[in-house]
């Protein structure tokens, strides 16, 4: 399976212009050397959430590996007059060379957990900001509706059909974000390849209308896929549509699909047909604008899996996870790393670099401790090195850290697989 | 300029492996070159707005051209056993042969307008199912949310700062969107370098706290970036700032940011401040969680621009604009074209290809006509030719997109432009 395959599309001109001219007035003042360590974290988990999930860490070293300013983006930054030939030099030997620890993927998170650290001159860490936070702001967002979403479902299986309902680009994303936190599979065929997320699909109304009657377009699709296919059964009539699918397919067609109407009485409906023809080991897929919420309600359902769509893809009423990078320590004119802290209103930061722990009594996790120093004991580190020197050295599988989910979520305290808005299910302790 | 600089990427597999496996089926069945059209559509505007805005037709066009499936490409869909070997020998001379017509980017759109239609072989026009409804979904979304805040602003510039908040690549095509429907800028770079977009920023708090003191950092940002910079003045204490800003710039300084508090009063108090010190030529640019309610609701306070983040980039509540793609008329057996429509409940479409105009009494839109063959008449053909035999010809300069988005709003009823949920602003009208 193909994992981690690279970028394909260069990454440095996916930058907010102040981040570079920024960097020229840093550079000018002489202070764009200066040490300095970024954090990433949540002031506060969106909607509610009893928890965040981690994704998008390796995305974001692909994208730190990729973050070249090639010629025709010096080019462009200088006919447009955004930055100086000193800047420009700068960027053009620009390679991140310091380090970043941050919290692996597939972990949760709550307020004020330092999920990813940068640590460089203030002038590399800068320019860094916007496409991290592009890539953990998408894939968090995602990551947390669908763990959710699994959570809802119990153990019957999920397929992200999202890929029409948002960005082109960011449906690959999305649809590895689904499976690290759960998904079983995905209908998008660029997850497939790049990530190797397991494909799937069905077919859709356009098929049977092609067709000059649903049983043509029926047994045109099992000729072609096999009995164990799924068929749409909602484009015209579900009671005749059932009826015909099992006369073509017999009593060992794999599943049928309904996508319209009120779906848990027409899955009972559909069951029971299916279970009078003989059809008994046939499943029933559902889909149409499914979100946890509608998921959890057919629980009682007869129901074998689930497709979602438009709620996966937008994060569920939550479409970034309200992530930021703020710079907590730099070194000063005497050369000593010192920790900052804006104050604005309702914004504040906590100044000085993080580590982070998570305790667990009993196995359950009772605190996210957030130190601002090392400490040796019997809470779990948080913070893996991923980026040592500029050299990316964090990369794992996608399956670890679908692993890795699973097991994170274990140790949450009951309430946080609650439906309902509430407090963080883990409280976070300044140490 | 750069316009229109092709997709960087290719395409043929941001696509549900759904597409292939019925491509699959009718390859078999001898129903894949069947003659076909596919309109995209939306059954209903997203959360009570007046009207739809058309924005990505561009970038459909780019799409469009690079669908094309690679060696590597085709070696993961066999290798994955996805499709068969004749759908592969299908997919490896794929080139769309079919026409294209529809609505050009920045007019509005209402429920059921056809706003793309698609015509070719059932097979060349199914694949292109989920590109063209990512791409249209997210940008429309993007561009409602953005057309809604450019007239809650009035005259005052807007500023769109969204790409921290979302997918690195939607990101790109969120600041397209913006610009098209009234923002006058972008943070955006590759936007900048991509589509033309003019960029702008101001600096971040990292750039104050970088420095051993407010005053220190004002000095290099206007050091290195003159005079007509926009400092951002609540690191700290608002006032002490302002008074540290004019101090340093004297008071010619071009614009001070407030990213915190109660922007209405504090801009008063800022306003005020500026004025006393001289600087009553200094502007007061406003950032922090806007939406088109928030910049509604600074009308009256003395602000000179807003800068707009995760509002815009997320579609204000609506991040994806609810348009589908389907099936109205397809040839049979006979070889006769014929109008299809699925009745599946809830979500039955109107078969037969469409033609569509907008009508207009004393200057004012009255109603989106659509119409199942070509009307001669007074009301304005609203479906331009995109694609004719494959090839694109419907390109046209971002401005140009601009200019027409201005000119349909002009032409809208009064209550179009209202905030509130309610009915769509134009009736439409099935002939």
């Amino acid at each position: 399976m193909p994992q981690n395959a690279p970028q394909t599309y260069a990454t440095a001109l996916l930058t907010d212009r102040y981040e570079l001219t920024m960097l020229q007035a840093a550079l000018a003042a002489g202070t764009a050397h200066r040490g300095a360590v970024f954090e990433v974290f949540a002031r506060r988990l969106p909607g509610g959430r009893r928890y965040g999930v981690i994704a998008g860490t390796d995305r974001v070293l692909d994208a730190l590996e990729a973050f070249r300013f090639e010629d025709d983006d010096l080019e462009f930054l200088a006919a447009e007059g955004i930055v100086d030939d000193r800047t420009l030099a700068f960027l053009a030997d620009y390679r991140f060379s310091g380090n970043v620890h941050g919290y692996r993927e597939g972990e949760v998170f709550f307020p004020g957990s330092p999920i990813l650290v940068v640590e460089g001159t203030f002038a590399e860490a800068v320019l860094l900001e916007t496409v991290i936070l592009s890539i953990l702001n998408h894939d968090c967002a995602i990551a947390a509706a669908a763990s959710r979403m699994a959570g809802a479902a119990g153990g019957r299986p999920l397929i992200e059909m999202g890929s029409r309902r948002t960005h082109e680009a960011a449906a690959v994303a999305a649809a590895r974000a689904a499976y690290l936190c759960g998904f079983s599979s995905t209908s998008n065929l660029m997850a497939g390849r790049r990530y190797g997320v397991p494909t799937a699909g069905t077919a859709a109304h356009a098929f049977v209308l092609l067709h000059d009657s649903e049983k043509e377009a029926f047994r045109a699709q099992l000729d072609s896929q096999g009995l164990g296919t799924t068929l749409l059964v909602d484009t015209y009539d579900v009671a005749a549509a059932v009826r015909t699918a099992v006369e073509v397919a017999g009593d060992e067609l794999g599943a049928v699909r309904i996508d319209s109407g009120d779906l848990a009485a027409v899955a009972v409906d559909v069951r029971r047909r299916l279970d009078e023809y003989g059809a008994r080991r046939t499943g029933i897929v559902v889909t149409g604008d499914l979100d946890e919420f509608a998921i959890a309600a057919l629980a009682a359902a007869p129901v074998d899996a689930y497709g979602v769509g438009t709620a996966l893809a937008t994060g569920s009423g939550h479409p970034t996870a309200s992530l930021v990078y703020k710079l907590v320590a730099r070194e000063n004119a005497a050369g000593e790393m010192t920790p900052v802290a804006k104050r604005s209103v309702g914004k504040p930061s906590k100044g000085g670099r993080k580590w982070a722990y998570r305790r667990t009594e009993n196995g359950r996790a009772t605190g996210e401790i957030v130190t601002t120093a090392p400490v040796d004991g019997d809470d779990r580190p948080l913070l893996a090195e991923l980026v040592r020197d500029g050299r990316v050295i964090g990369r794992e599988p996608l399956d670890a850290a679908r692993e890795r989910h699973r097991s994170a979520l274990t140790e949450l305290p009951m309430e946080a697989r609650s439906l309902s808005p509430g407090d963080p299910a883990v409280p976070t302790i300044f140490n």
